[in-house]
């Protein structure tokens, strides 16, 4: 390709923190960048539990890929599907055609993993896409919306209890958000109901919340989300979900294998799987090995194995460090996506990649209003500063001004007026095969 | 009813202007309201046509029922379908149940009359409920993201060419403001597309724009639109619509029947229908009679004939004054409602309903950026000043502060900044049976 003197082409497939970010980089270089995402958004994900939440709307964290690109002339965004990847002919498929490349960066991210648990994938509801946040959000609005005309006790407090597996950061913070709504703005929308009828559910498997974080973090979290009134339920795995119960099992010891035979049952219409992330395999990776968890083993330069022109970031990748693999968190995606474009550019002028080191920045979570927990290198905060703290970096880090400003005004409402502005039901026309029945009368099919 | 103790139960089928209206109207009296939508939210019709050109979110212009009734104790909301009107057993029939009643006030509106055009209810995008908006909007950018990859001039034109039926305030608003959107932020988004291959044309079967104002205005209406490189048609009527185009004729006499023959072909994959509306039927409405155009005749008391439990208002009504029947606009759907609300409470009291009398505040259309026209009484307004007027009076009507903060922001960034920001294909599943394939890729289906 260097004999000629055409640009090199670069394809990014993934328009996530990853994609993004190493696009930017190579912005101005002598290269011809491609972007491809089956959306024509990024979507900035660590706000996307509170779209589910009714806090905010799904556009306040959605920002076009084109309009990260304006200014930059050497690169393009195509809408459309990556569904296979040909190493050997460096070449993409899409369903919309064909695209070669000389560099090739996956930035495909990561999907929910059900771990194989019966009825998770057909009852869940997930927490992963825009679109999965806004139907859980309808969801949750429409169980209301049935509650308050249910004279049948049993059947009401099914459809008031909210059942959330997975106690990581996710699972936690939606827990949180969920429970300021019901006892904020929904209890002022809904005077018929019995509001101590309502059940909010966090389910884990470990014995502690947010294992990543450290202990006086776990501890701090744990205590304030059953002050919130969550009932909080360590040590508890999901045997299976059915569509208006979920059988649940609680251990004390190791890793046996839970069995539905030995669980207790909750009637619920609201399970919320938020308990295991895996990578997104792409279909027809053929020759590039992916991992049990389907993240792609990568080399300390972010090259696959024996592929010196195809690099993998982000959640996608399994970078070693130390005795470790990375976690799939956002700051990742980021560093190693300007890491991959930048050893593109070396390569092409002739130079050798450069190992990948990760600078590690610390971590957060909002458990609710003045509630956070914030960890940097050795020192953590909690409560109020942390708050202000998980705020800020937020607000900072998402991209466009707009929506910025967005995300601030709808907090304004919630955390200085108590209301939540987002409490609708749109679309109501939701896709073939939904979840959701509660706002679907018995007889009738919308 | 009123010889035991119990108060009079009034149902509102409706929670658009009319009905809402009626219901605050009734806050605080002696009786028990129940307002039935099938929607949970209001929708400020008014500024639809801006979530369709990518300039408002829908959930701008969206009001949750519930919050207009917080602190109003005698009212009552109920999520759900209206399907049939028992006058005799004073019973409303729903998709959860029925509801009994003392008086009842229609007020379910009006909905997009196709004429019975071949193709229309097929093909073409209609424009009166917020998922008709959104969904329009995501098939106008998929149309430019189509064509960004599209090398064939001749299909690249036909995604390109946006045709809009009816000149009437809905069609020209929405003409001026696509408009907008296409030649400002979407001429950044898309530096590959030659801008020049855009059609923006508007058809209108009568020899004028907006026939239902001024002469000036509707002048300065086409003139304007005409600057802005909207192509507008009028003496033009649609004979058909097709899924890649549109058949035309041109008529420069009366009422003579359009026919396809004589007709000019148009490629287009988008044709916007506004040319018509009509009162929504509510099925099985036995007993009351329902004109041509779906719109129930009602006494000048706006109770329906022989029927004095029964009150029509809003577009569903057809209210005689003079000559004329009553424009089915928000003005006349406000009014109409608190005069049936407060006639009711006259009835209660045992007194007679007074007539309604309708106080025209004038009308007002806006063509795009400081350009609009306002008529009140026999005074005129046109330009930048009457567009001032215009965003005032809409942003005032508003319901709801944080609404209103919202579209304010919205509108500054745009008449600022020249951004739209809500360029998002989202939600990107639709719904089975959508008319767009321009984001589907041929032989795959989303």
């Amino acid at each position: 390709m260097e004999t000629n003197s055409k640009k090199p082409r670069i394809v990014v497939i993934g328009a996530g923190f990853g994609g993004l970010w190493a696009a930017r980089t190579l912005a101005g270089s002598p290269v011809d960048v491609t972007v491809i995402d089956r959306n024509n958004y990024h979507t900035f994900l660590a706000l996307l539990y509170q779209v589910a939440a009714a806090e905010l709307n799904a556009e306040d964290i959605a920002y076009p890929v084109r309009s990260v690109f304006w200014k930059k002339a050497n690169i393009r965004f195509e809408l459309a599907h990556a569904r296979r990847v040909d190493p050997e002919r460096r070449r993409v498929e899409t369903d919309r055609g064909s695209i070669d490349y000389d560099y090739l960066i996956l930035a495909t991210g990561s999907v929910t993993s059900t771990f194989g648990v019966a009825g998770v994938e057909k009852q869940a509801y997930f927490l992963k896409t825009l679109e999965e946040a806004v139907a859980l959000k309808n969801h949750i609005i429409c169980c209301f919306e049935a509650a308050a005309g249910e004279a049948d006790e049993e059947k009401r407090k099914a459809l008031l209890t909210f059942v959330i597996v997975g106690g990581g950061a996710t699972g936690v913070e939606y827990s949180g958000a969920l429970t300021e709504l019901v006892h904020g703005p929904l209890a002022k929308d809904y005077p018929g109901i019995d509001f101590s009828e309502v059940r909010i559910i966090l389910l884990e498997a470990a014995p502690h919340l947010v294992a990543s974080m450290p202990a006086d973090i776990r501890a701090y979290t744990t205590t304030k989300l059953k002050s919130m009134g969550v009932d909080v339920r360590l040590s508890t795995a999901v045997a299976e979900v059915l569509q208006d119960k979920v059988i649940i099992d609680s251990r004390r010891e190791g890793a046996r294998p839970f069995s539905a035979t030995s669980g207790e049952t909750l009637s619920t219409h609201t399970v919320v799987w938020t308990a295991g992330v895996r990578g997104e395999e792409l279909p027809g990776l053929s020759g590039i090995p992916v991992g049990r968890d389907g993240r792609v083993p990568v080399e300390p330069t972010l090259q696959v194995v024996n592929r010196p022109d195809v690099y993998v970031i982000g959640d996608l990748a399994a970078i070693r460090e130390d005795a470790r693999v990375l976690p799939m968190v956002a700051q990742v995606a980021i560093q190693s996506g300007v890491k991959a474009a930048r050893n593109i550019l070396r390569q092409i002028a002739g130079r050798s990649p450069e190992p990948f080191s990760y600078a590690d920045r610390g971590s957060m979570i909002a458990i609710g209003r003045k509630a956070a927990g914030v960890a940097i290198g050795r020192r953590t905060f909690k409560g109020f500063f942390a708050w202000i703290l998980w705020l800020v970096i937020h607000l900072a880090n998402l991209i466009g001004f707009r929506n910025r400003v967005m995300v601030l005004t709808n907090w304004a409402w919630d955390y200085l007026l108590y209301e939540r502005a987002v409490r609708y039901v749109f679309p109501s026309g939701m896709p073939a095969g939904s979840k959701s029945r509660a706002c679907a009368p018995p007889a009738d099919s919308n």
